[in-house]
C-alpha cells in the first residue's frame, strides 16, 4: 500500500485554448511530476476545479491520469460530494482505475457538524483504500472544529487529514495533541509549509507550480537541516505568497505551469479565464525576485 | 412557447428502496402532475436532490421525464453549477429533449455579486430557451441583492424569477417597481405563496405536495376572490409550515407523496433518510387538523 | 429563585419618534406584560434591538425595567458580546439590578466550535444567576451543533436553553435524549411552538406580540387538552408566520404592539424604521383573518 | 484639514496583567507612532479589538489616545456598529475629541448590499470630518463588490476607502478603474503592501508591529526605487506573513510590541490570551531569521 505521506502534487486541471479537458497537458503533468519527484498525485481536487468540470471530463481527468500515472506514480482522487452516495460512487470508480487514495471533504454548506462522523461512515466507512480527509472551509463553507476532524477520522477508518483551515500551523498542533501518530499534511498552496512542517505534518499536498522547491524544505526538514529548510522557504516566500492568493491564484499557478511547458494554455473555468495584464506584470516581477526561471526540469535550489 | 406562469411543480427525484432513482414513480409525478393541473414541472433543482445525485442518475431523471412529460406537460430543468461551461453543457441536454425552460442559481459560494452578470451572459446568454433566474440563498451561500437579479436577468436575457429569499414578498415589490412586467414565482414551499400573490407574483414554483391548493389560492387571487385565496391559505398553513421546514421539509413532502400513492418509499438522500417516529406523529397530526386525506386525485377544496 | 420556564415574553426596546429609547413605553409593556400572565420579561436580546443601542441607551432600558418589573416580574437580561469580559461585565451589571438569570448567545462569527465552552467558563462560568444559553444562528452567524450546546450548558452551570436554529423540533428531541431533564425555551416568534412544546419544551421564550396565545397554548398542552393546543395555534397561525418573518418582522411587532396601546411608536432602528403601506395592509388583512382587535388586554381566546 | 493618505498605524488596545486596558501603554504606543513617523494613528478597529471592549474601556481609549496625540499626530476612530445610530452617536464622540477622521465598515451580516448606500448616509452622510469606508469582510461576514463600495463612498461623501478583502491588488485596480483618483489604503498587516501599492493604494492603514518598514515600502515606491521596496518587502516577508495570521497574528503583534517596549503585556480578549509556547518559539526563529531586534526605535533598514 502506499505510504501516504512526503510531498504530493495536486494537480490542476488543463484546458485547450477551445476550453476542452487538454489530456495532452494532463500526461504532461504525470510526466513532471515524476521529474519533479513528488511521492504523488492528486486530482480532482478543489484546485483542479472539480466542481466546474462535467461527469464525462471528470472521467476523462481521471482515466488520463490514471493511464499515465500506472506505474510511475501512486495518485489520490478528490471525491467530494453533497450525498454520501455520491461520494461511494466517485470513490468506487477511483478504486476501479487504480487510486492509492481517495480524498473527501465535507459536503458543502454543512450545517450540523455532530453529523460529519455518520456522513463519512456513509460515504467510505469501507473504502478499500486510504481515505484523506480533508479539512477545506473556503470550498466548503464548513469550518470544522478539531473535534469533528477526529469524528470523521474515525468514521472513514482514516489516519490521513489534509488541513486548509488558517492558521494551519496551530491547528495541526492540537490534532497531533488528540490523535498522535496522525498523518497530517499541509496545503494551502504551501505559503504555512515550513511551520507546518515545524509542527509535525508529514508533508505538504498542494498544487504550488514549484513542488521540488516543498519537497526540498520537507527533506531539509527531515534531515534535521533546519537553517536549510528556513533559507529555502524565505527565498522563495514572495512567490509562495504571490501564487497562494485566493481566486486569481489558480489562474497565476497555471500560467507559471504553461511557462514551465507543462500546460499548453493557463485557462481556467472562473469568468476571467486568464491572468490579466497587471497580474502578469506582477508575476514577471516576483519571479526575477526569486530567482524562479521556468523549465519543466526542477530549479536548481541552493 | 410555453408561458412561464402559473402554478408550476418542483418534482423530488424518487429513490427505490435500494436507494436508485425510481424511475416508475418519476413516471407517476407526471401523471400526478397533470391529474393536479399544475401549469408545468420542473425537474433537478434544490429539491429535486440535484447536488446528491451522479452524472447518470441526472440524465436518468431528465430522460424519463422529458419521455413521460412530452405533449402532455410542459418541464423547466434545473442547471445550476458552479462553472459557466457546466451550465452551458447542462442546458444544452435540457434543450435536447425538450425542456421548456432551464432553471439557473448563482455559483455557490459566488463572493463577488458585481461578477453575476458575466456568469449568466457566459452560461446562459444565448440560451434557446427561456432562462428561469433562480434566488436561492440556502442553497448556494449568496444573497443577491436587487440589483444583481436585474443584472442576471439582463445578462440572461430573462423575463423570470424564481424567489428563494425571506421575506419575499418584499423583495417582490422592489423587484416589480424596478422591472414592471417581470414574471416573479414565489417558492419556499408555498408558506408565502398568499403574501406573494397579493405582492404581483405571477404564480408559484416549488415543491408542496398539494398543488393544486397553490393552483386553487392562485386562481381565486386571479378572478378577485380574495376572501377564497385566504380562506384556502389559512386553512392549509399549519401543513404549509410543517412542510416547509429547512431539511426535514423533503422527507416530509416525499412521505405525503407516498401516501399519495405517487412515490414508492420517502427515501431522501439525507444521513437519516426517512422521516423519524416524532416526525410522523406530527405529521399525522396536522394532516388530521387541515382535514387533508393522502390520494393522489386533487384533494376537494372548500 | 425564579423557576425559569413556563412563557417569558421579549420585550423589543421601543423607540420615541424622535429616535431616543421610550421609557414610557418601556415600563407600559412591564405593565402589559404582567397583563398578559407571563412567567417573565427578557430584555436587550437579538429583538430587543440590542446591538443597536449605545451603551448609555442599554443602561437606561436595564435600569427602566429593572425598576418598573421590581416585585412584580421576574426579568433576564442578554448579555452577549464577542469578548467574554464583555458579557462578564453585562452580567455582572445585570445582576446588580435584579435580574433574575442572564442570556448569552455563542460569539459572532466564532469559527472553532470547540472552543465554546472556554467561551461560557470564563464568560459566565461563576454567574450567581442562572445562565440562558441562547442558540442564535442568525444573529450571531455561528450554528451551534448538539454538542456544542452541551459544552455551553456545562460550562455556565446552566441547564436552560433557548433555540432559535430551525426546524426546533428535531434539535429539542436531540438535546433532551442527551440531557433528559433540560429547561428548554422555543422562540422564533413562536411559529413553532406548538411542536416544540410537543417535543418536551418548558416553555416559549420570544417577542411575538400576544404573549398571552402562547401561554395559552402552553397551559393547553400542560393540561393534557391537545386538541385546544391545536385549535390556537391553527387559528392564529396566519398572524405567527406573519409576525415571524425575517427583517421585516420586528417592525410589524411594534406596529401591533403600538395598535395594542403598548408602544407610541413602531419604530425600529433598521434602515426603514417603519413599516411600509404593503406591509400594513397586509397586517390588517392577517390581523381581521384571525380575529385580533387590538387592546393592552388579554385577547379573548376561543 | 489632515490628508489621508500615507503609513498610518492602527493601534491595537493594551492590555494590563489584570485584564484592564493599560493606559500608559497606549501613551507609549502614540509615543511610538510618532517615533516611526507614521501618519497617522487609527484607533478602535476591529485590531483594536472594539468589540471586545466595555463602553466604558471604549471611551477610556478614545479619551486617552485623544490627549495624547493632540497636536502630535492625526488620529481616525472606528465607529463602526449594526445600527445607524449608533454609527452617529461613535462619531460625534469622536469628532468631540479630535478626530482627523472616522473609519466605518458595514453593518455585520448585511444581507441585502444594496441598502449600503442607504445605511452610510445615515450613519455619516453630513459627518463633519472625513469618512474612511472600511471592506472587512472577516470581521463583519458581509462581502461588498464594487458597486457597494462605490455607493458607499458616495453615501458618506467620502473619497478614502480601506480594503481588507482578499486578493486586494486587483480590487484596488477595479476601484482605480470606477473612481480614479480615489484614495486607497491597503490593509492585512501589510502581506500585500508592495503589490497593493503597485496597484495604486495611496498607502498602508494596518497594525503591523513595524510600521515603519511599511513607510520604507512606500517611500521607496514613491521615489520610484521599486528595487528598494521590493528587497524590503522581500526580507521581512517572512515576518509580515507570520504576523499576518488570522486569528493567532494579534497575540503575536502584541508579544513583538511589548518585547519592543511599547506595550507592558501581550494579552488579548481572545480566549488563550497569550501566544503558546510553539508561537513564541516560531516568534523567535522567524524575527531571527529577518534580522529584527525588538526596540521602541525604528529599526534600520537596509
Amino acid at each position: 500500500m502506499t505510504e501516504l505521506t512526503g510531498t504530493w502534487y495536486i494537480s490542476p486541471t488543463p484546458f485547450t485554448d477551445g476550453g476542452e479537458v487538454d489530456q495532452d497537458s494532463l500526461r504532461r503533468i504525470v510526466d513532471a511530476a515524476e521529474t519533479w519527484n513528488v511521492d504523488g498525485i492528486t486530482i480532482l481536487g478543489v484546485m483542479g476545479e472539480v466542481a466546474d468540470l462535467t461527469a464525462a471530463e471528470r472521467e476523462t481527468v481521471l482515466a488520463t491520469v490514471a493511464d499515465a500515472a500506472r506505474g510511475r506514480l501512486p495518485f489520490a482522487v478528490g471525491c467530494t460530494a453533497p450525498a454520501a452516495a455520491v461520494v461511494r460512487a466517485n470513490a468506487a470508480r477511483a478504486v476501479d482505475v487504480g487510486a492509492a487514495a481517495v480524498m473527501v471533504a465535507a459536503p458543502a454548506l454543512l450545517k450540523d457538524t455532530d453529523s460529519i462522523g455518520a456522513f463519512y461512515r456513509s460515504a467510505v466507512g469501507d473504502c478499500p483504500v486510504p481515505v484523506i480527509v480533508q479539512d477545506e472551509p473556503a470550498a466548503t463553507g464548513v469550518t470544522l472544529p478539531v473535534s469533528a476532524l477526529i469524528a470523521a477520522l474515525d468514521a472513514a477508518n482514516s489516519n490521513v487529514v489534509k488541513l486548509e483551515d488558517p492558521p494551519t500551523p496551530p491547528k495541526i498542533s492540537r490534532l497531533l495533541a488528540q490523535r498522535p501518530g496522525l498523518t497530517v499534511f499541509g496545503g494551502l498552496g504551501g505559503v504555512s509549509a515550513y511551520n507546518e512542517l515545524n509542527r509535525g505534518a508529514a508533508g505538504t499536498m498542494t498544487g504550488f507550480a514549484y513542488p521540488e522547491i516543498l519537497r526540498a524544505i520537507r527533506l531539509a526538514f527531515e534531515t534535521g537541516d533546519r537553517e536549510r529548510a528556513a533559507r529555502l522557504n524565505d527565498r522563495f516566500l514572495p512567490y509562495l505568497v504571490f501564487e497562494g492568493q485566493v481566486r486569481v491564484g489558480l489562474g497565476i499557478r497555471k500560467e507559471v505551469l504553461r511557462r514551465r511547458g507543462v500546460l499548453t494554455t493557463a485557462r481556467t473555468r472562473a469568468l476571467n479565464p486568464l491572468p490579466d495584464a497587471a497580474t502578469l506584470a506582477e508575476l514577471d516581477d516576483v519571479l526575477a525576485r526569486v530567482g524562479l526561471t521556468p523549465a519543466i526540469e526542477s530549479v536548481e535550489l541552493p
